[in-house]
């Protein structure tokens, strides 16, 4: 799979940020970005591709989890959402996001966007063990 | 921070899950689900708790390396989106997807809202810097 250091589309890119006339005043005139600049924001760029790799990785594992919570649930007649659950799973993450310094609101909404996935696959699973 | 081996509410939770008259057939009868399985999901509820745990962790960092990325752009007037990066992305993310057995779908719309939150920040830190 791609990485973008070696990826020669990623130098491409760096180039492409700056289109002349669309940048007055910005470093490195009509040539393109710095390569200082361009050097810190590749790191920058492959610090962030190397943390999206592992959190689709822990996501896969995530769902591996709920699957088989949805298993469960189907086999033994539990309901697909669970109200109680997901407001003490979302407290929880939100003081662990305010420990991280990661905006609390932005956790919470990215659990529900999660959960809202899982509950799918739930009634996914529980229509298939009617 | 609450941890669901030491929260008491754990154990009330899943009694919560079996209301009588909500499940019928299910395991258990009248007096909640059965140990073994109340067993399986609070270990599998324990694993989804930790890998959320760690998610939050890593888009911290995440974030403070986008946060570096606006500084940069704000800094050499660089656009805050970046299209072409973006889509590369995507199709990286998709292809670790797969390769994880993750919803390819899922991860690219969880990458979009991702970016959708960065470049709200780029363009604050954009603003600041004017």
């Amino acid at each position: 799979m791609s990485d973008t250091r070696n990826d020669t589309s990623a130098a491409h890119e760096e180039n492409r940020e700056e289109t002349p006339g669309k940048a007055p005043g910005g470093t490195g005139g009509s040539t393109g970005i710095d390569p200082a600049v361009r050097a810190d924001l590749t790191r920058l760029r492959e610090s962030i591709d190397n943390i999206d790799a592992a959190v689709v990785h822990m996501l896969a594992e995530r769902f591996k989890c709920t699957q088989q919570v949805g298993v469960l649930k189907a086999e033994h007649q539990l309901p697909p959402a669970d109200p109680d659950r997901e407001a003490r799973q979302i407290a929880r993450l939100r003081e662990l996001a305010e420990s991280a310094r990661l905006d609390p609101a932005f956790a919470e909404k990215l659990l529900n966007f999660i959960i809202a996935e899982v509950i799918r696959h739930h009634e996914t699973i529980a229509d298939g063990a009617r």
